[in-house]
């Protein structure tokens, strides 16, 4: 998540030259119609373009909308996580001993680990295989997920424990699963009053809550339907913009003069400053699809799972805490 | 539901072709009309088609919008369901003895077949009847539900208690039901703590709250009224869309030269690209008003259920485990 | 309830048949101001219905959108009353004899006729006197409550207790206060566990809360000020519709030819056309803001109630059970 | 709230008459403009009136939008208010001996009243106080809470408790505390069981948490950025509304005859029509969106307020029962 | 948040001048460059302008109803919080001796105090640093917690306590943890009874929750990239908008008389005014987007905090109580 003041206007047009490049071929080809003796004269009605441009802005402005919608959803999960994980180890130290509440905390920080792992897989329809990303990335940032691996933080966190969970096809699931086991087996030992009980599995239950809504997130994209209409609309209305442009301009060029003699030729920035700014309009959308993916505009899980994790381990009483994980570049990860 | 990258535009082209033709035909009338001696220079105001085009994008858009959150309370309930059945799982086998927790169990996915089968069964507004999604279909991917009877794998699971369920005119409430008796003989037999009890009733109340739910997605369409005035506009939209455009093209007809001679006809490839991105436009929006019905854009209820079974199946313990579906040419079901 | 396929073109026009009406006598109008003599070549400027056209698309998508959710809201209500209802009638039927068991259904099968009944009665703000719906009404469906009477129904479900109910200015209220009491009485003879109760009384809440959410929806309209002012624009807006049309086929005219002869009489049918279209999705917005009066896009409580009735009954091990309301061409009701 | 049919046209012209009388001596002044030598031909160019209609358009529509969800949740407050005094009655009278639950009731309903004084009292953003409101105000309604006060409604309820209250600076939480204390008490004496003192807790919270919901929409204005933001579009938008309205007219006035002669003064008419129309729109979303106040369009607390009463006094036993509040002119406050 | 009427015009047009500079300056570069020989007639087609209008309105509007839910979801936040500080002063004065009630609800204040403190610590993204807020921020009030420190504030409440949770990287998590931990100790030392101590963790578990939505408001901002492109959109819009308003008023210059003299400066007027709304509506979403900075609109966290202060203390028999923070020149922090 990019948590900087704004993004600077140079990055954001490095990051979307490409809309740039093919408006201005776009527009040259329309100048060259134009004027090539056989098309002379050729140009798309300016009534069409406007038609378009109307829906092409309810339909982006729809889809932006709904993405919006779907990062929020991710955000509010993993702030739902943070309060819950703050109780859990509250009501795990109160009422079991040390050594239990250890276990129980570091199987609960290990079970953040497997969520966030499980996120971080890369899916077909995610975007940061595109170009433009992948540049940006790796000239601005990096994802701690890539730099280590779910068995070597699973060891450290379970020991003997972690063998069994990275046999499993979802660790995070069996986890929450040997986490309910275990609290069933205090209550069975009457270790715990049935009150606290009754509170540790309300937390799991919400543990699999979050979890489960996080995976609809992440396991069903963005209809791809809406997605191939919305994109579809930007790249016919932006093919046509030029040639809607051009006799305008054209026109103009019977003033005579300086501005006579280059009129036409302004087709080419106007074209791709308005190109550039509706196609950056679906490109926004496209990019912030996929809350869990790891791009600049995500949910910077690693972060949160970070801040939770010192936290807990703080309220354990160990000394020998993890470093928050800063925002490299403003992009928090 | 699609899982690829993005749907080939090929075969959203393919899928969408009806709409082109329409197009073409119109278009043909149009310049026929235009062009026939009686009607010569016939022609729909452009201003007229710039009203109905701000109408029919913001009254698609709206649609679209609603059926995007029908689709996604469906994905929520499913989701739901999912965390519930882990957490059921998990108290059975731990409060109660083997040959309970399996019975439990294998009534919970008796429960999730019923259920499957009931939201697969055909409704009269389903879209799966479009000559376009048939022939879609039988290209790209098949339904489980097809290749099974709900009373084959009833059988499977439950044994001879399947055929009283089976009589049953609603199986899945039925099974609801006796999930329910049996948990209130266990807390009368007080072989589970009043505690665990209430955890169980918990969850049994959730699956009927979300069987309720993808009953109500189910049995109420997206309101036809609002279907049918989208469709409306759309078809006056496309309709009137060439007789717009016609005599723009062929007033750049008077410029002479080569594209003095085709400028008439380039109202068809335009008129075409038009009415079929706005036709798209509508017909996105009606195939994904049924998330259940089992279109290429519908919620994957049979993979989920089967991820759920094998994940249950083995939490008992058995060995002898389903396979999941995979996703078919993209599409999982 | 609609529930066929989509609504006939026919059908639709029928109902809508008054709007085309209005439309070609304000046509004829405009065609009349524009060739007599006295105010021979008036028409209002094509901008001004630009514009209006515009804001009225708007407004009705913001009116047709908050009904929607109005609508939906009325049937998450009794889709939540279903799953409740299951649940009620298992509780009742596992932990009291069958005598008190019966009683606690029945009249909770009271509750829903009472409720039912509430719904139904008319609102000064309904749309069912609109001559259009009477008239769809009586050539296609009716509505069951309006064939018995409360007083009949109760007598049936309740015996002798029906009298004191019947003199309760709110029936239901009253019943599921008698509900109440009853269960609060078993407490107190400890004939039910603690849990029982707990599970009950939260029963009953929800039923008072979908109560409370019903009556919430039928007792306050979709407020009046957003009504007017959307219909006002539509009126306008389609009353200045032929005056901006006319004088363009006017235009055409000069074309001389077949075409010459009649294209000033096209604006009849072309605003006939176009004012059909913008008045039915305000008429559609309006005739299904009221969810509960019975019209045909709302939602369908007396079959929903049915087949409650019939389930809880069968669950009782009663036999003579009433048959499922069957939608009458295509409307649940 | 209005509860009419549909507000009568005559009464919503008077209502907003004032935007007329502006719309005219605006159009006034731009024919002057037009027609006065030194000015003459002088004109808004009407393509700056479009993009501004469409902007006003969207911004009214949002606003109206976000109003509407204010007055919603103020209903949904209410109505679970309903919803919680039945219950609240039903435990009291249940579990309490005689003596108590009529006190636990009266106090209930002297909440009720003290949250209605409360939520009635003058914010200096409310509408109230506007010409158009309180001349409609003076001739149509007037609202229970002018004719007493709330310091008589509280000594007829709670008897000598009553000046304890009222000298409290929030008598509604004042009340709800000692609520709360009294039933620690019955816990602490056990005079009544654990369940019921749940219960009744759960009601007390649903009390606290709907009078903080209406707290915070009394308490909090529609954003006054955004309405000043929607008025001053509205305000530009009407007052260039006749300036470009003008020259179009004045164009008509070439074609002679009658209405030749008085082409130019048709301007007065469509732009006081128009504006009306668009000023209203803003006006109805300005006079909507504070909930409480007791406008025409607000939630009828006092008529809710006086349906509990009843209801809960009839519940007690209580023969001398106030009279429900009839809606005065279709107007429920 | 402002509590007046309405903004006064001059206040908004003061705080929003710079935009009104920026048209003026742009106004009179399209004037040069219409009229400079080397350019003469250069112009932008108002064709675009208008398909640019509608974006901005379409983008501004999406952004402007995104940024009113925040907002909207923190006011809900405090509202809850008020809500349960309630109920925690109640149980705490019912349930425990006179010390530990004291305790416990001033640790609560503590809480409070530390809660307001993080929310009020600026953030890269808030625009409070913008000169337009700066200046009025400076004119018109303060913020309560630009006057003491957080370390003041918590040894006035805690006593010794406060030097423990002034380390800790994060005070208001820590008092919260004190809380559960002193709550605990009640359960164990059997000095509350179990369902007071279940209705504490129930408050303590929302404290926890409303605070994570606090956090995660305050921690994310509105996604940067939808604010660049909602920018970008209205600069782009705004800066051509004088170009193509210029030629429409020289056209209007060959009228002759005195308007014709100064026709074409009435491009600066319109422009400015123009641009200005147009700006100001991205400008109010812009400040509207951290609703805890203490802008003009944000929520008024200080006084809310106050007020609920008075009350506990009040509760508490506590004399010397704090007065209430009154909203100054309408601002209420």
């Amino acid at each position: 998540m990019y948590v900087g003041r704004s993004y600077r206007l140079l990055d954001f047009a490095l990051w979307s030259r490409r809309s740039v490049i093919y408006m201005v071929v776009v527009s040259g080809l329309a100048i060259a119609a134009y004027r090539l003796p056989g098309t002379s004269g050729f140009s798309v009605p300016w009534s069409i373009v406007l038609v378009l441009g109307t829906t092409v802005s309810l339909v982006a402005g729809f889809k932006n909308s709904q993405v919006f919608t779907r990062a929020n959803e991710a955000l509010q999960a993993f702030s739902q996580i943070t309060a819950s994980s703050r109780l859990w180890s509250s009501f795990c130290r109160d009422f079991t001993d040390a050594a239990t509440a250890r276990q129980l905390v570091h199987r609960h920080l290990a079970w953040l680990t497997a969520l966030r792992f499980a996120l971080r897989r890369p899916m077909p329809w995610e975007s940061l295989a595109r170009a433009a990303n992948v540049e940006f990335r790796r000239r601005r940032y990096h994802i701690q997920e890539d730099k280590t691996s779910l068995a070597d933080e699973l060891r450290g966190l379970l020991g003997e424990e972690a063998e069994n969970v990275l046999k499993s096809p979802q660790p995070a699931t069996a986890l929450l699963d040997m986490q309910l086991t275990q609290v069933n087996g205090l209550l069975k030992s009457t270790s715990i009053p049935p009150q606290i009980y009754s509170e540790l599995t309300k937390l799991i239950r919400d543990f699999h809550d979050q979890q489960a809504r996080c995976d609809r997130i992440k396991n069903n994209p963005y209809p791809r339907q809406y997605a191939i209409i919305s994109s579809m609309f930007m790249m016919i209305f932006c093919t046509l913009l030029p040639f809607g442009i051009v006799p305008v301009f054209a026109e103009m060029g019977k003033l005579g003069g300086v501005l006579g003699a280059i009129a036409i030729w302004l087709t080419i920035p106007f074209s791709a400053l308005l190109g550039w700014v509706y196609m950056s309009l679906d490109l926004v959308g496209e990019s912030s699809a996929n809350p869990f993916e790891g791009g600049a505009n995500d949910v910077p899980i690693s972060q949160i799972c970070r801040d939770i994790e010192i936290e807990l381990r703080r309220g354990l009483g160990e000394t020998n805490l993890p470093k928050p994980l800063p925002a490299l570049n403003d992009i928090a990860t």
